[in-house]
């Protein structure tokens, strides 16, 4: 069987649009499947009390400086900081949901951020989840839709109660059996430890 | 003039025992001075209501994994995890203020992190403090005194106005001009960033 990650993230966490940008091919390069987990890491951290920034704007303030400059690190456009936070009511988060149920989650996740980081549009919205679902190809009333359906919402719970047996607390996680690896700065130490074991 | 990076860091800090392990050595290969410097992140934390891990038991038992594995990746000696929190009145600190000021700052720092990671002993009592001061050929009695001294005190809450004035929120924090990076795991980061500045 072929090496696996499992790729824990929030549409809504700022480091997780580096891992979003590179990990699929750092993991290709490594042979090892990504699976594309979204989950609800805001519902872990508000039963954990655990705010990273938003009550936090000395923090805050260096989270979006550091990003620019790993994103400069790995060549992936930054553009400043966007809005935040975003995906209120967790829509765009439901619609990742489906598609990884259907396979179209990487391009629906990185069109997604896309349209946060680069066009500065909260993804979680209607209109704006409209239109990076029909710049994907896919019928946006459609798939906001079934994101709503309760066979969605069940999966993107089931997810997230995944992630939180395995202890996870922040987004990207990235899982390799019951390892765990937080943060965008381990994904090189999470394709080693897969390669390894 | 040599090229320099500030170490800030807090004894007391988990993952600052990685830096003051790594660090010297790594600046000293990029022919980069580094300059110690203990201040209070437990001030600039509690102003900023920034609790790493001491009511997050989920975050703090995967930092425990991650410091654990990241020693493991860098030949660092890692028992277990040691006592946590230490250093109550921040006394050690203190000491690690008056070292610096004398020049012994690297000696007694790494000396205190070793009976903190690997005896398992608080550096912050005035017994195991005596210890840690003589097995570094120091007087210990006449450094417990001037480590409570005016004179250190007021260096210490210099060195932590200096540290809030330049937005840092945590240790070991690496300062290059006005650049921070944040985290052992930003440690090359910073010098790659002094060596090309």
């Amino acid at each position: 069987m072929q090496r696996q990650i499992q790729f824990f993230y929030f549409i809504g966490s700022t480091y997780s649009y580096l891992s979003i940008a590179r990990a699929e091919s750092l993991a290709a390069q490594a042979g090892v499947e990504l699976i594309w987990r979204p989950f609800s890491v805001r519902t872990l951290m508000r039963e954990q009390n655990n705010i990273p920034f938003a009550t936090k704007p000395v923090k805050m303030q260096y989270m979006w400086r550091d990003l620019e400059r790993r994103a400069q690190k790995f060549g992936v456009p930054f553009e400043g900081a966007p809005p935040y936070p975003i995906d209120s009511q967790e829509l765009a988060n439901h619609v990742a949901t489906l598609a990884a149920r259907e396979g179209w989650c990487k391009a629906f996740t990185q069109a997604a951020y896309q349209a946060w980081f680069l066009h500065k549009q909260d993804p979680g919205t209607t209109d704006n989840l409209s239109r990076i679902l029909a710049s994907i190809g896919r019928d946006a009333p459609a798939c906001i839709a079934q994101a709503s359906d309760d066979r969605t919402k069940r999966e993107y719970l089931e997810s997230t109660e995944r992630a939180r047996q395995l202890g996870l607390f922040g987004s990207p996680s990235f899982v390799v059996g019951s390892e765990v690896f937080w943060g965008d700065d381990r994904l090189e130490d999470a394709l080693a430890w897969c390669k390894a074991s």
